[in-house]
């Protein structure tokens, strides 16, 4: 855990707990009471320092934006952001994402954004990976009728298998783009990891996914 | 028509009516006739000079092949390898596969090969792709239970587009691979078009694409 570098970063984060939310199922249902007037929800899971978060909120602040993300040492730089730029539709997470369905009630959220997700490539770290069904199960249950899945990555073997799982689970797969960067994509608000990867000249692959009949 | 540059092609193609079969339309339910044997029946569309339908065959001799190709100034350079190498499980259709489903009986072929088909970048030609789905339903129509659809492309257009086309037809996508040469695919036979792209350093694509409740 690479909190162990940061030990101030406990105590940033207890200081704004109206930002880094901590008990995350205490709102399910309610978010939208957080944020103080009703919005869409659009929700990004490993949300890491919280460039996308922030930027995605600055360009729409239209939409309630909540970013989950495990580690306290990587979500205070995200927490940081929100406060620099006084941003007052974003909140954090500090949980973990297998228990998303406890933090949201069904129907709670419009979008979902997986950016850069932990490729976990080895096949017996399959139920990892954040395109995994049970992770889609989750993901049908609290995304509303209309709410679908933006998925980000650089890694090859993981943008493989996140359409053949979506495709698998009945999914109906959209804007497939092969090269984002290169691409006529509109508005791409980057990641901290997508700038990292782009320097050094790899691809980045995006598509959407949405549940059908639903 | 690049047949002008070929006046003898046509000549050639005539001498061979057991190999290059002209009025597939005669034959639809009774191809494993034709082979004098009874056989899974796999298709190629769009052989061009016929390197795989013939590596395939050379390959899989439990199969019969059939290749179709609208040119003929294309399709005599396939006759020439069927001829060179003494295949019997090879059959060619000088033919435009627009028609497809009157030169097959329902459920008569095993699997459909789309090989560097042409991109047809414009969207007003979208059409034309060989994954439209006015395609798409002639190969439902043309392939058995477990019938499958193998995809290869250097464009990376094509690719997404057919991505998208197999998922909006309820099909179940399977096996891509974002850079074949580079991936643990085995048994891969290449085409023409695939040797010229990737000695230019072009990636190749590859999926399969089942359809479900068949
Ligand atoms: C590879 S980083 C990408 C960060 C950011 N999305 C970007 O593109 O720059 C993945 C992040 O997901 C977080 N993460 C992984 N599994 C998680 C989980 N189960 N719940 C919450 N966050 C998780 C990790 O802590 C890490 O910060
Ligand atoms: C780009 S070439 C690829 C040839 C070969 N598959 C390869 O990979 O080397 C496409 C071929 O498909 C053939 N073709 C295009 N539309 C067709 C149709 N409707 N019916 C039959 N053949 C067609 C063209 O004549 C051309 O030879």
């Amino acid at each position: 855990m690479r909190v162990r570098n940061k030990p101030w970063a406990k105590d940033k984060i207890a200081k704004y707990p109206k930002i880094v939310i901590k008990n995350p199922q205490e709102h399910a249902g309610n978010w939208n009471r957080l944020f103080n007037r009703s919005a869409p929800i659009h929700l990004e899971i490993g949300t890491g320092k919280g460039k996308f978060v922030t930027g995605m909120a600055k360009a729409h602040p239209d939409i309630n934006f909540i970013g989950i993300e495990l580690q306290e040492s990587v979500i205070v730089s995200a927490l940081d952001k929100c406060l620099e730029q006084e941003l007052d539709n974003v909140k954090l997470l500090n949980a973990d994402a297998r228990e998303l369905s406890e933090y949201f009630a069904e129907s709670e959220i419009s979008a979902i954004y997986l950016n850069f997700s932990d490729p976990w490539p080895k096949s017996r770290h399959e139920k990892r990976r954040l395109t995994y069904h049970t992770f889609l199960a989750q993901y049908q249950y609290i995304l509303d009728q209309n709410g679908q899945i933006n998925l980000k990555t650089d890694n090859q073997g993981l943008f493989e298998y996140s359409l053949e799982s979506f495709s698998r689970y009945g999914m109906l797969i959209k804007n497939i783009s092969l090269d984002l960067h290169n691409s006529s994509f509109e508005g791409n608000v980057t990641t901290e990891y997508e700038e990292k990867f782009s320097k050094k000249g790899q691809r980045i692959y995006r598509c959407e996914a949405v549940f059908r009949d639903q």
